[in-house]
């Protein structure tokens, strides 16, 4: 791990944690329990959002002009939550913003499944553009030489997750998780990672599909390599600012059952 | 009707499609269909789709962005084939491009689902922010005062016409309709408007929830109302251009499914 890295521009300096949309307050939710007393600002590119179906030049360019409103507010160090522009932007982001830490998901989450898999058969799901991009079989890869790695792209599930249809006894939700799940099975992986950020929410269906195998969720392995690196500072909680590159009624509508709390407001800026 | 429109600005100048990605090329199916001698410039806005969970604010500002990009190709009349860009957007691009005249898909799908109902009572499916408009339900009114309209959005409709999952024996299609559509068979409406060019792909299965329910694809409607302003113009098959915001190969790997027909090359534009 490279130095701690809160004294460079003041510990006092907010967290940046960036999404596509409103998925990313999965991992603001697991960062928030980690660093309590940390102060975070949240941004959600929901005018453009889902970045899961776009080319890797578009997750690009709108992920450096998101990165940019973010490190325009002094944040200390900026956390890529969305697993598809950790995927494809994340050395674009890192290069434009040095030496502003900047930390993605995929990496975090890679590890932790080498860490927990016995077999070296892991399972990855994320979106079209996450998958194809290969990051995270590559990352799987590299923290585990030789390790077979199964991708799969899951694309109804952000929608169901979106739309609230995410009980593991509703039929529609079992019927879909089994059928993209099915080959995955059948590839006898132990270990599987929740490859975006809406996943967690369909955790208990895909856990149903997948008996015995265990469940990554980068929100807790990126939440986990924050607070080592920034160190946990004492205090009373801090403070949650949100940003939308949308108007914010549908992100305020939905946003709680993503942070597991309500978010009572959030801020328009334009790109 | 006004008058015939094509001498304005040259009958050979070609008729300008918009949508927010693949869904109008079913618009586009039935306007070729309609006037096969006519040339189209069709443009999806594929950076930035879906416009359906989007605010009516950025409805309006990239509606207006990518017609632009059509008026600039010299378009003798431009075709709002977008359901939601349609409902949101129609005054102001018409108000933006006057003269060039500009035609939305809500208008023409009002009046002939008002036209094919028997008890007035109509029912619409669409995207949320359609829905949310209110102008579907509006214009339903205007063409039959006194007609009782039931509106309701089904956002897992687009992800599952992408997907592919189209088929009105699978069992996550048939479920799914189900859902969606039990209200509106509760209602005892006799004719319901597929308000979103992808709908048309699952119409199957909308059916079978709904026996004895005139479909109306609102595509069909302004093929017509195109046909009966322009005039049509004998000759040989007319040539069809293709342009994306992002880059073209997700588009051409699912236009087929949405035209009828492959698309063989789509160019990059940038807004």
């Amino acid at each position: 791990m490279p130095d701690r890295i809160a004294r460079k521009t003041g510990a006092s300096a907010p967290v940046g944690v960036f999404d596509s949309g409103v998925g990313g307050l999965t991992v603001l939710r697991a960062l928030a329990g980690a660093l309590p007393a940390e102060d975070f600002v949240y941004l959600g590119d929901t005018a453009r959002l889902p970045y899961g179906t776009k080319s890797p030049e578009s997750i690009r360019r709108y992920a450096l002009q998101a990165a940019s409103l973010l490190a325009a507010r002094g944040v200390k160090c900026l956390v890529v939550a969305c697993n598809t522009a950790s995927a494809v932007a994340l050395e674009d982001l890192a290069r434009e913003f040095a030496p502003l830490p900047v930390l993605g998901v995929v990496e975090p989450g890679a590890r932790a499944a080498a860490r927990a898999s016995r077999s070296g058969r892991i399972g990855v799901i994320g979106t079209q553009s996450a998958v194809a991009s290969g990051a995270y079989q590559a990352a799987i890869r590299a923290a585990r030489p030789g390790a077979e790695v199964v991708a799969r792209a899951c694309p109804l599930f952000v929608p169901l997750a979106e739309e609230g249809w995410t009980d593991p006894s509703d039929e529609v939700v079992r019927l879909v998780a089994r059928r993209y799940l099915a080959p995955l099975a059948a590839s006898r992986i132990d270990t599987l990672v929740l490859g975006c950020t809406h996943y967690p929410l369909l955790g208990e269906a895909i856990a149903a599909e997948l008996p015995g195998v265990a469940l990554v969720d980068s929100a807790g392995a990126i939440a986990g390599e924050v607070r080592e690196r920034l160190g946990a500072v004492p205090g009373p909680g801090g403070a949650h600012r949100f940003y939308v590159t949308d108007t914010p009624e549908r992100f305020l509508a939905v946003a709680g059952r993503f942070l597991g709390r309500p978010v009572p407001s959030a801020e328009h800026v334009d790109v």
